[in-house]
C-alpha cells in the first residue's frame, strides 16, 4: 500500500525520525523523508543508523515537493488519514493530479494499537521515570507546597517532574485540590492548597518519545506518598476512594486478551455502579498510551475492540461528586500472556 | 457574509470567547458559539458580558451540531478558512449538505490585519509586560546563569519571565549562546554560558490573549542589560552588530503608511546588503503580531502589501554567520498617523 503521512508520531512510527515540519511517503519499494533546511543534519544522522532505505529530501515547501514525487512515481492510489492533514494541505496535494488519494482513518494508530516488544521496554522506562517523577514533587510538596496556588503547584509539579526541562512531560500535568478535582479538566486556580486537603495528580513523562502517564489522588498529611493506600478524615471521601481503588484493582486483574474493551470497561464500571456511585464515572476507563498519550485501544463502554496481547493502555477509573471532591487512580498496563501486567 | 470559524484567535476576535474546543458560526444575522460542557459556565458569563447576542450551544459533538444548525439555517453558501479546518471535520460538516462552502483564505487574518484601538492597548500593555520580563531574566543570568546550558537558561527563562508560570509566555523563549544564536530555530544545547559570551534571546508575554515579541542579543559582561546598545570585544561581531541596529532603527524611522511590505523590508535589508552582510540575512524584517505571534502583515521581501495605520508589526532583522554567531534586534510597532511607533 502506497501512503503519505504529516503527523509527527506517524512518521516516527514509520521511520524512527520526525519533526514539526515533516511529510513521510511511501510508495512501492521506495519511502521518502521531507523535510526543511533547519532539520537536514539531525534527519540525515538518524537516517544513516536506522533507516538508510528511506531517502532524505530537503525542501522549502514540503506539499508542493511530495505532489511533484508521487507524480513522478506515477502510482494510481495513495492513503492517507483525514485526520493527519489540515484542509488545505490536501487540497493543496490533490490538486491538478490524476492519483487518486483514498481515506484511511487512523491509519498510523490502528498500526501502533499493538506494541513491539521494544516498544514495550521504553513505556516501561517511561512509567518508572514518571514514577520517580512523582516522588520529586511530593518532596517539593513537602518542602515547599503548603500554602501555595493550583496554579503555583501546577508550575513546581512542572519543573520538578521534568527536572527543570531536562526531561519531556507527557502533557501538562493536572494539580487539583478538593473540590476543583471534581472538574476533569478544570484549569487551575488560585485554590491555595492546606494540610489535611485531597489532591489528585495526573502527570506523565517521556522516555525517547514515548509517553508515560499515572493519577494519584491522595490527602495531604505528614509524610504522604503518592501511594495507593490513602487515609481520608471524611468518611464519603473515603468510600469512594475504596471504591476507585476496587474498580482500578479489579479492572486489572480480571482483564483478559480476547475481551472487547467494553468488557474491561465494565469490570471497573461495575465496582463503581454497585457501590452506588455510577453516575460521579463520567468518562471511559482508560485509553492506549504510546508516541502519543491517546492511542487505540479505547477502554469505553462502547468499543468493541478485541484486547490482544502486546495493547498498553491506562486503567484510571473516577468519581467526581460536584462542589465536593474528585477521585481518580490510574496506571499503565501491558497484555502479556493473556493478562494485564502493570507497567 | 455566512461564516464558520474553529480557530481559537479567529473565535475570540470574532465574540470575545473561545477555547480549545469550539466553533463559532455566523448566520445571517444570528451567531452560535458552540463548545463541551466543561466550558459552559465560562462561555456563558463571557459571553453575556461581551456578546449577548451570541447564542451559546453545548454539545459533545460539536461538528454534527454545527451541520445540523447549518441545515436548520436553510443558508445556501457558508465561507470558511481551509487552514483552520482539519480534513476529516470539513469531510463530516459537508457530508450530506446542499449547502455550498466557499474557501476564504485567512479569512479572519485579513479581518485582523487592521487592530482596533483597544487591541493595540492590550498589544501595548504585552510588549511593556515583555519587557520586564526580560529584565527578571537579565537578574536571573547574572545571579545564577553563570556555567548554566542552554538547556537549563530556557528552563529559568520559561520560569522567570512568566512569574512561576503567573504569566502567559507567547511562545517558548529561544536562549542561544555563541555560535548556537546563527541557528534560528536550534533547539537548546548543552553548552554552558560563560562571561564574556554573546547571548540571543527571543520571547515575548501575553496580556489579555495578546502577544508580544521582542529579540536582545547582548554580551553576557558584568552588569550587563538588555538595551539595544552592546559592546563586544570581537571586532567582526561589533561590526555586525551595529549593522543589525541601524537596519531595525532605519527600518522603524522610514516606515510610512501607504509603502508595501517589501519596501520596509528593504529599508533594513540594504542597511545589511551595502555591509557586506547581505548573504547572512536569512530571512524576512517582520510578521504582524495580535492574537497571534504570526500574523499578517509579512514584512518580507516579496510582499506587496501596502502597510496602513493600525497595523502593528515586528522589525527583527539579523546576521548569521555558522559556526561564528547570530545576531537579531527585534522590537514590535504599531503604525500611527502614517508613521511607526515603537510599542
Amino acid at each position: 500500500m502506497n501512503y503519505i503521512h504529516t503527523d509527527e508520531s506517524a512518521i516516527y512510527h514509520a521511520c524512527g525520525y520526525s519533526n514539526d515540519n515533516s511529510i513521510y511517503l511511501s510508495l512501492g519499494l521506495e519511502s521518502f523523508l521531507l523535510t526543511d533546511g533547519r532539520y537536514s543534519v539531525d534527519a540525515s544522522e538518524t537516517l544513516q543508523n536506522n533507516h538508510k532505505n528511506t531517502k532524505l529530501i530537503i525542501d522549502r515547501d514540503l506539499i508542493s515537493r511530495a505532489a511533484k514525487i508521487i507524480k513522478k512515481s506515477k502510482i494510481k492510489k495513495i492513503s492517507f488519514d483525514p485526520k493527519e492533514w489540515d484542509h488545505y494541505s490536501i487540497l493543496r496535494l490533490q490538486h491538478n493530479t490524476d492519483t487518486v488519494y483514498v481515506q484511511k482513518l487512523d491509519l498510523s494508530h490502528k498500526r501502533r494499537i499493538i506494541k513491539r516488544e521494544d516498544e514495550i521496554k521504553l513505556l516501561s522506562q517511561a512509567v518508572k521515570l514518571g514514577a520517580k517523577a512523582f516522588d520529586r514533587f511530593a518532596r517539593v510538596i513537602d518542602s515547599v507546597g503548603i500554602g501555595k496556588s493550583e496554579t503555583e503547584l501546577n508550575f513546581l509539579a512542572s519543573s520538578s517532574m521534568s527536572k527543570l526541562g531536562e526531561m519531556s512531560l507527557s502533557f501538562d500535568p493536572i494539580v487539583a485540590i478538593g473540590s476543583n478535582a471534581a472538574k476533569p479538566h478544570a484549569l487551575p486556580t488560585k485554590r491555595v492548597l492546606r494540610r489535611g486537603d485531597l489532591l489528585l495528580l495526573d502527570a506523565g513523562l517521556k522516555y525517547q518519545r514515548y509517553c508515560s502517564d499515572r493519577t494519584r489522588t491522595v490527602r495531604i498529611g505528614r509524610d504522604f506518598t503518592f501511594r495507593t493506600k490513602q487515609n481520608f478524615e471524611n468518611k464519603k471521601i473515603q468510600k469512594a476512594y475504596d471504591t476507585v481503588r476496587k474498580a482500578h484493582d479489579k479492572a486489572i486483574s480480571k482483564a483478559r486478551s480476547g475481551m472487547r474493551a467494553r468488557d474491561v470497561d465494565a469490570l471497573a464500571r461495575d465496582v463503581i455502579d454497585r457501590a452506588g456511585f455510577g453516575k460521579y464515572f463520567v468518562h471511559s476507563t482508560g485509553h492506549g498510551v504510546g508516541l502519543d498519550i491517546h492511542e487505540m485501544p479505547y477502554i469505553s463502554s462502547r468499543s468493541r475492540t478485541k484486547i490482544a496481547d502486546g495493547m498498553v493502555y491506562t486503567v484510571e477509573p473516577g468519581i467526581y461528586i460536584p462542589g465536593q471532591f474528585g477521585i481518580r487512580i490510574e496506571d499503565m498496563v501491558v497484555m502479556i500472556d493473556g493478562k494485564a501486567k502493570v507497567l
